[in-house]
């Protein structure tokens, strides 16, 4: 239908504008930054105009028209197209300059805080930000309900009451076990892992990734600074970066970049650009990719197939190193006040502190002002020290300066699903170490297709997560994994 | 001015399309091609409609009032302005759309008729692309001058009738010299050249390229099947191919591409997008890219400084040539009845036949059906002998199933105005072998950025050649410069 085309004819150049931003991270020429604003000033203006097209609402108003009349299908992409011309047209065109501006100084402001650990200096952009989301929020329809629209942006069918009970439930839980874990004495040798050529890492981690059924014909992967995943089923495009004495950040990057790549290829090409064809959200993709990265990229039976085959490529360099001692490196816990630093365990602390923070500032019970005073104590409740200062503290993130409030707490919605979707996935599917064992991970990559990649966004978070699950979301999944695979390690004596 | 800016703004589309077609060749995985097509498609149109807009034609209609009031800058902007506006709006849509379509099968058609050297699958699309490029002449308003017009559009001020006296006079000598070279005994050790390893050949071939004024801070080397030079002064991007057993071929094809960067980088770029800050033509883009990759890059006093490094980078692959037999495999000659396969001498001859065959074509005295025939009958004529079939013979380039007419004298005018330019470069620099000894290579670049680089499309071919070597164009110079080179290493005897 003519809807249909339009949408695809949109997302063509949106895909342009991601290229752009790709070839910016990985290829672009030091000193041709101004070129690449200009292209991508550009691009990022054509495709708003192709996103808000009148055309566009006029064919939507022609669907909702009678939309008993819609099949499965057409009320999905009828929904969702709503839910994103609205976006895309209900700003004015005077916030949207303003925003993008504010943006711009405030990641400034952000960065030279930072650098100088100052919060004084991005204080009056982030409470800019703050107003700016609640204008935005308001703008869209969503009344006073702020914090509330910052998260269904991400997460659609979420609130911040409903994250606020999940977190809580994983709070009570989480605490005392990242106490017992990290009062180990058991020490990971991750210190003794060094001189891996990077030959070698690209040639081990290329061979991980096409087994865990990555298409190398529809995708790449490239070095950058930061590690992501772009592009789309047609063209995947992911990236890494190598460090000879941290073999396992490129390999456990690249696999957890592997994850979000494979959600991307297991949607529906052939809806490619139309809400059939795109991802759930940010917390299912975040699912995603914590599930290969963990359950199955730091599980025994993965390192039953895959550890001959490192050490075949690193027999010097791992001589030294016992099998259980890789183990436990691939799977070291220690608290760190940095959340990019963060293992597995910890990293959920890092988002309880955001969540809970961000939830108050919305709420109105907590002033920017006050914002460092109260990461320190959170800081202190939750991890038991408090950082050094406000750079390795509330200045730690970038993404606050960009007004992405909401963002964070799907990282943790991410890794309770990733649990519950593995548990799922092994009570469906019998023997599944066995197959990792034989380097075969095409079941449960079967089994995600079908539950989870191929609905595009047809359900909303929570209800794709009871489809596939048979369950509500629950913490308590993510409370048992944790538990069954870091314990043993950690405490060995107490099993 | 508003007309520089809409300029400008339509030119960001073209870097956009430019950057797509350039990841096609460099980046794109083997099964995106699809996705790919969607992008290039799209870009084409938005870049079409912003060259095409009417407000430009506006504006250039006001600049056009009072030409006398306009000052250098604004009289070059507003006479190729127009040239590009009317080029991008005479041309009716549907003659577009037909001649895309006709682009793509006529390419399938050539690919298939070169696969089993059957010139007859041909022949129908190469009727039809003469007729479109008639066609296309008479919409943009050169009347019944179709081969002039082709000329013109990569060599504005160019015609056929010029050319011709030309290449006459270069024929008239450059045929008893290849005669004389290639029936000399002495044989180039090209096929001792054996095992030279990627790496060390890209990291040459870097220093190489650096040396000689490539700014790699805006602009990139990949790899890509064929090499070429893509982008602008803001972002250039090369590329080229290795094979362990040709280390010349991925060296001189770089230091030709270098040659084409180095004009673009050279070209002013705060007029980027605009006619002063776009190269003159074809013809001189070539000259450029020939001048460095065969008067610079295969002299004695260029091998003087770089042999000793090339030789530390490969001492075993080297150990068994002599300087002088390096020297002259870097300037090997042999006939071939492919044009791609030819060195700087014999590649003459090529296009000396194509244009004669192209000439005769517009002209009417020549059918497409007697081309093939008329074809083997030039290269007996040039060469002294018959190519084995019409896969090595009219059907060995792409040019001209994309139309591309009036596309190959370019390439020889290119190699006159280097030579030409030389000598000029000799006169005025002294010294400048010493310099090339030292690695210095920064005098003879100033030279060409403040003779050629720095005015854009101010100055038409002729002028441009005119206005820095102080001599109309001729072959005399390239004549005296093969003379030169080459009688020395073929004949010493004589000398």
């Amino acid at each position: 239908m003519e809807l249909v085309r339009r949408l695809k004819r949109a997302d063509v150049h949106g895909s342009i504008l991601g290229l752009l931003q790709w070839d910016e991270q990985v290829n672009l020429p030091p000193d041709s930054g101004d070129r690449r604003a200009q292209q991508l000033a550009l691009m990022a203006e054509l495709h708003h105009r192709a996103v808000s097209d009148p055309a566009i609402g006029g064919l939507l108003q022609d669907l909702e028209r009678d939309r008993a009349a819609l099949d499965e299908a057409d009320r999905v992409i009828a929904r969702h197209a709503r839910r994103d011309y609205d976006r895309a047209t209900k700003l004015p065109a005077e916030f949207v300059t303003e925003k993008a501006v504010l943006d711009s100084e405030a990641f400034h402001a952000w960065r030279e805080a930072r650098a100088t650990s100052d919060f004084a200096k991005f204080r009056p952009y982030l409470e800019r930000q703050l107003e700016a989301a609640r204008r935005e929020a308001a703008f869209v329809g969503w009344g006073d309900r702020a914090y509330d629209y910052c998260i269904d942006r991400h997460d659609p069918g979420m609130s911040a009451a409903q994250i606020e009970v999940l977190f809580a439930e994983l709070q009570r839980d989480l605490v005392p076990l990242v106490r017992e874990i990290t009062a180990s004495p058991v020490r990971p040798p991750v210190d003794r892992l060094k001189g891996f050529a990077v030959a070698g890492q690209q040639s081990f981690l290329r061979e991980v990734t096409t087994a865990l059924g990555f298409n190398y014909c529809r995708g790449r992967i490239d070095v950058a600074v930061h590690p992501f995943c772009s592009g789309d089923a047609a063209d995947t495009r992911m990236t890494t970066r190598y460090h000879e004495d941290k073999p396992l950040d490129a390999l456990f990057s690249s696999i957890h970049e592997t994850g979000h790549g494979l959600y991307e290829q297991g949607l529906p090409i052939e809806h490619l650009g139309t809400p059939l064809g795109q991802a759930t959200g940010m917390a299912i993709h975040e699912s995603q990719s914590r599930l290969w990265e963990n359950q199955v990229g730091r599980s025994r039976a993965f390192w039953r197939f895959f550890e001959p085959r490192f050490r075949a490529i690193f027999p010097g360099q791992l001589d030294a190193i016992a099998s259980d001692e890789l183990y436990l490196a691939i799977n070291a816990v220690a608290l760190s006040p940095v959340r990019v630093e963060s293992d597995e365990v910890t990293y959920n602390l890092h988002i309880l502190l955001r969540f809970d923070l961000e939830r108050r500032l919305f709420a109105g019970q907590l002033a920017v002002a006050d914002l460092p005073a109260a990461w320190n104590q959170r800081t202190r409740d939750l991890f038991g020290f408090t950082p050094a200062n406000d750079a390795q503290g509330v200045l730690q993130d970038v993404h606050w300066s960009g007004g992405a409030f909401g963002y964070f707490p799907s990282y943790c919605l991410g890794n309770m699903i990733a649990a519950q979707l593995w548990y799922a996935a092994r009570a469906a599917l019998v023997g599944l170490d066995d197959d990792f064992a034989r380097g075969d991970f095409s079941r449960l990559l079967g089994w995600l297709r079908d539950g989870v990649h191929r609905h595009g966004r047809r359900f909303d978070t929570r209800e794709l997560v009871r489809r596939v699950t048979g369950e509500e979301l629950s913490p308590a999944h993510l409370l048992r994994y944790l538990r069954e695979r870091y314990l043993p390690l950690y405490l060995p004596a107490t099993r």
